[in-house]
C-alpha cells in the first residue's frame, strides 16, 4: 500500500522535505497543507524587496506551486490551514474555502515556522505599524513606501540615498529593534529617502554578535545618518488612527511609520494541541532525526529546536539554512534512510549599508560558562588585503575559545561590504564544528594572494593572538 | 653565556624566525646574513608593482632593515652572502664587501629561499628576457614597462587596459608559463597596453587547479584579449642581442619582451655543501620542527620541504604563508619551546583580471591514488549570491573526496573577482585539515544572507552533490 507523508507548512523546511522525500521515493504520496498562497520563498530577501532592489515578490520564490505539483508530483494544497493533529488516529484536519479535510498520514512533518513577536505595548495596532515576517508583510510595506513616494510625503522620491543630504527630505520613520531585520530595514528605508530612527532597548545593535561588531555596525549606521536610539525603552506607539510618534522612556520621536523588528517566536499551537512536547527554548523538542515525542511526527524549521554543535544542548535559532537542512533530512528519513540533518552553530550573516558581519558559535561568556567552558576572547583588526594592494579595508574579528582546552567556541566578524567578513566566517564554523583548538586554526594553510588577504589571513591573526591566552 | 641564533636569508622565513626568537628570548643574540639589500618583502606583490598599482618597491617591505636592527635588536647584516656552513665547528662563513666573517652559531636556520627556473632553451640570456623572482627582477621589469611607454613602443601609453581595443596598440610581449606568475603578469602587462601572448606547454593554465578552474580562467584570459597558446612547446627565444620572437614547435610569435614564469626551485647549494640532506622533492628535508639531519640546523621557507596535511608525506609547495609560519615556529623552537609550524595543504589563490581562483589539498586523481585514496570529484556551479539579489555571479567548485571513507581531499574554486571563490576555500582547507568527511562538510552551519550566498552556500552545494558519490 502506498504510504502517505503529510507536511504542515509550505516554506523552506516543508518544501525541502517534500521534494527530498519524493526524489528518494517517487511512490510515496506527499501531501502539503499551506494556509497561505506562497510556498518555498526566501523571506530573507524581503528587506531587498522593500528597498526596491528586487522588483517582484515572485522573484523570492525558488519553486512555484505549479512546479511542485506538476514537475515534482507533490500534492500541494495552498489555502489549507491545518487545524488539528490526531496522533492516535494519525490524521491531520485542514480547513479551506472548500471545507474541511481529514487527511490520514503515515508520517507527518510539522513545519509551521515562526511568527513576528509584537511587543506588549500600546499602539501596535495603529495604522502605519508593520512587521516583516511574511510575504504579505513585505507587500504591505512596499506599498507603504510607494504611497509615501506618490503622495509626496517623500519630497525627493527619486533621490534615494542622497535624500538625507537635502534639507527638504521628509518622512521620518521608526524601527523598533536593532537585530537583523532592524539594520537591514534601516538600509532599505534610508535608500528610499526616509529619515530612519532605530530604537534598541539594549545598549548595542546586533546583540548576538560581539561588542566590537555591534560598535562597528552602530558607527556605520550613524555615518549613514540613521538616528540610533540605544538603551531606548519603547513604551508606546502613539497616534489616533495612524501612528504619529514612538514614545520611549525619555523621548518622543515623530514618525510616519513604524516597523517592529522585535524578533520571532516558534509557531507551536498546532503541535501543543496535539500533545507534542516543547523544549526549554519554547520550540518543539525533537531528537537528532527531528522526531518529536509523538511517534512518526517530525518537526523542522523555525517551529523546532535544534542541537547546538558546541554545547550539544537544544538551541532555538530560526534561520533559513537550518530549515532547509533539517527539512531535507526529514524528507530522507521518512523514506527509510534515517538522516541526521546536523547540528547548528547559531551562525548568521547580515549586511547593513556598506558593512557586512557574521557571527557563529558561543560568544557570550555567560552562555559559555553555563555550557561548562572557561571562555576567553580576543578582538583583532587586520587588513582585509595586502597593505600595499590598492583597495581593501580591515576585518575586525572577535574569537572566543575555552581557556583550558583551547577549543574554538565562537566568533564575530565585521568588515566593509565586500571585504570578506562573512565568507571568512566559514572557516571558523568549520573549526568549531570539528571541535578544533585555537592552535589548529592558527595553522590552517589558508589561501593567500595580495588581492584577498595578508599572508596571515585575519582569521589566522585572530587565532595567533588568542592562542597566547589559552593553555 | 649568551646563545647565538644565526639565520641565512632575510626574507619571510628568516625574518619571521628572527623576530619571533627575539620576542620570546630578548637575551638571545640573533644574527641574519642576507646577501641582498632587501629583507622581509612581499614578492607576491611584484606583479602589482609592475602593473603600476603599487608605486614603490618600498611598499612591499613590511619591516625595514632599520626597524629590525633598532626596534627589534636583530643583528641584520645585508650585503652578506653566506658561503659555507661547518656543522662540526658550528660556524657560518659569510662574505661581504668588507671581507669574510666566520660566525659561530648555537642554532642555525637555513632560509635561502627559491630561485626562478630558467628553461633549458636557447635565447634565455637575450636582452628583453625577464624573470620575476626577486625585488631586482621586479625593478627591471617595471623599468622596461616605463621605457616602452616613454620610447613610444606603446603608442597609447596612457590608455592602459583600453589599448587593446585600438588598432595602433603596440608592444607584443610573451609570457612563458601559465602558472600564478604567468596569469598575474598577463593582467599586469595588458593593463599597461601590451598585447600579451601566453605560452603554456600543457593543455591548460594553472595546472595545479581543477580542469573547470583552468577552463574558466583560460576563457576569461581570452575575453581579455590575451593570446593563449596552449600545448605550445617553446623551443627557442629568438633574436640577435634583443629578443625578437618566441618560437614554438609550430609557430613563431614576434615579441618585444619575454617573461619566464616557469616555476621556481629550492636554493639548496649551501645546505648540500654542508652535508645536509635533501628530500625526494629536491628541497631540504626536515622533521616536523623543521630540523634537518644536522643537529641544531633548521630549514624553513622556499628552500625546505613541508608535510602535506592530507597525505602526511613530504611536499614542496613554496608559498609565503608556509615560509612565515615555519619561520615563526623555528623562532619559537630555538628558544626552548618546540613548536610544530603545522602541515601544508598546498593551498593557493590567484587573481587574473576579473576572476579569482583558489585550490587546496589533493585534486589530481593520480596523486590521490598514489597516496592510497580512491578519489572521486564533482564539479558544481552555483550562484554566488541569492538569485534575486542584484549583483553577483556564480562560483564553480570542484570537490574531491575519498570514495571509501568520504574524507575531503581537495578543492578548486573559481568565480568572478569579488564573488568569493578564494575566501570560500578557507572552509574547505579547514575541513581537510580536520580530516572531515563530505557529509560533515555538507552539514556545516555556514553563514547565510542574500548579499553573500544562497541558503546553501556553494561550498555546501558541492558537498551535497559529492556526498551522493561516496560510500
Amino acid at each position: 500500500m502506498t504510504e502517505t507523508f503529510v507536511i504542515v507548512g509550505g516554506d523552506a523546511a516543508g518544501m525541502s522535505a517534500a521534494s527530498k522525500a519524493k526524489r528518494e521515493d517517487p511512490d510515496l504520496e506527499v501531501v502539503v497543507f499551506e494556509k497561505g498562497q506562497w510556498v518555498s520563498y526566501g523571506a530573507c530577501g524581503l528587506p531587498y524587496y522593500v528597498k526596491g532592489e528586487i522588483q517582484s515578490l515572485e522573484h523570492l520564490v525558488s519553486v512555484t506551486p505549479e512546479e511542485f505539483r506538476e514537475e515534482r508530483d507533490i500534492d500541494l494544497r495552498t489555502g489549507h490551514e491545518a487545524v488539528a493533529i490526531d496522533p492516535d488516529d494519525k490524521t491531520v484536519t485542514a480547513e479551506s474555502d472548500g471545507g474541511r479535510t481529514v487527511q490520514p498520514y503515515d508520517q507527518l512533518l510539522i513545519a509551521t515556522g515562526s511568527e513576528s513577536v509584537v511587543p506588549p505595548i500600546d499602539g501596535t495596532d495603529l495604522e502605519g505599524v508593520y512587521t516583516l515576517g511574511s510575504m504579505s508583510d513585505g507587500k504591505e510595506l512596499r506599498e507603504y513606501v510607494a504611497r509615501a513616494r506618490d503622495g509626496g510625503t517623500l519630497q525627493q522620491p527619486d533621490r534615494g540615498p542622497a535624500c538625507r543630504y537635502l534639507e527638504d527630505c521628509a518622512g521620518p520613520v521608526g524601527i523598533v529593534g536593532g537585530g537583523y531585520i532592524g539594520v537591514e530595514m534601516a538600509e532599505a528605508l534610508a535608500a528610499n529617502g526616509f529619515e530612519v530612527n532605530l530604537f534598541q532597548r539594549g545598549d548595542r545593535v546586533l546583540k548576538g554578535f560581539s561588542d566590537a561588531t555591534s560598535d562597528a555596525v552602530a558607527d556605520h549606521l550613524r555615518e549613514q545618518d540613521v538616528a540610533l536610539h540605544l538603551g531606548a525603552d519603547v513604551q508606546t506607539l502613539s497616534g489616533d488612527d495612524r501612528i504619529e510618534a514612538v514614545v520611549t522612556d525619555d523621548d518622543r520621536i515623530a514618525v510616519e511609520m513604524a516597523l517592529l523588528g522585535t524578533g520571532v517566536r516558534p509557531r507551536t499551537g498546532l503541535a501543543e494541541d496535539a500533545g507534542i512536547e516543547l523544549g526549554e527554548t519554547g520550540a518543539i523538542a525533537t531528537d537528532t532525526y527531528r522526531e518529536t515525542n509523538a511517534p512518526d511526527i517530525y518537526a523542522a524549521g523555525d517551529c523546532a529546536e535544534s542541537t547546538h554543535v558546541v554545547t550539544d544542548e537544544p538551541a532555538y535559532v530560526p534561520l533559513a539554512l537550518t530549515a532547509n537542512r533539517h527539512g531535507r533530512a526529514v524528507g530522507q528519513t521518512v523514506t527509510g534512510q534515517p538522516t541526521d540533518g546536523g547540528a547548528i552553530a547559531g551562525t548568521a550573516a547580515v549586511k547593513a549599508f556598506d558593512v557586512e558581519a557574521a557571527r557563529t558559535g558561543l560568544l557570550d561568556h555567560d552562555d559559555a560558562r553555563a555550557a561548562g567552558f572557561d571562555p576567553v576572547s580576543e578582538t583583532i583588526t587586520a587588513n582585509s588585503r595586502a597593505g600595499y594592494y590598492p583597495e581593501g579595508g580591515t576585518v575586525t574579528i572577535t574569537l572566543t575559545a575555552d581557556r583550558e582546552t583551547g577549543r574554538v567556541l565562537g566568533a564575530s566578524l565585521v568588515s566593509k561590504f565586500g571585504e570578506g567578513a562573512v565568507h571568512r566566517s566559514h572557516a571558523i564554523v568549520a573549526a568549531l564544528t570539528e571541535a578544533a583548538i585555537v592552535s589548529d586554526l592558527e595553522n590552517y594553510d589558508l589561501a593567500y594572494a595580495p588581492p584577498f588577504n595578508t599572508t596571515w589571513d585575519p582569521v589566522l591573526v585572530a587565532a595567533k593572538v588568542l592562542s597566547g591566552h589559552v593553555q
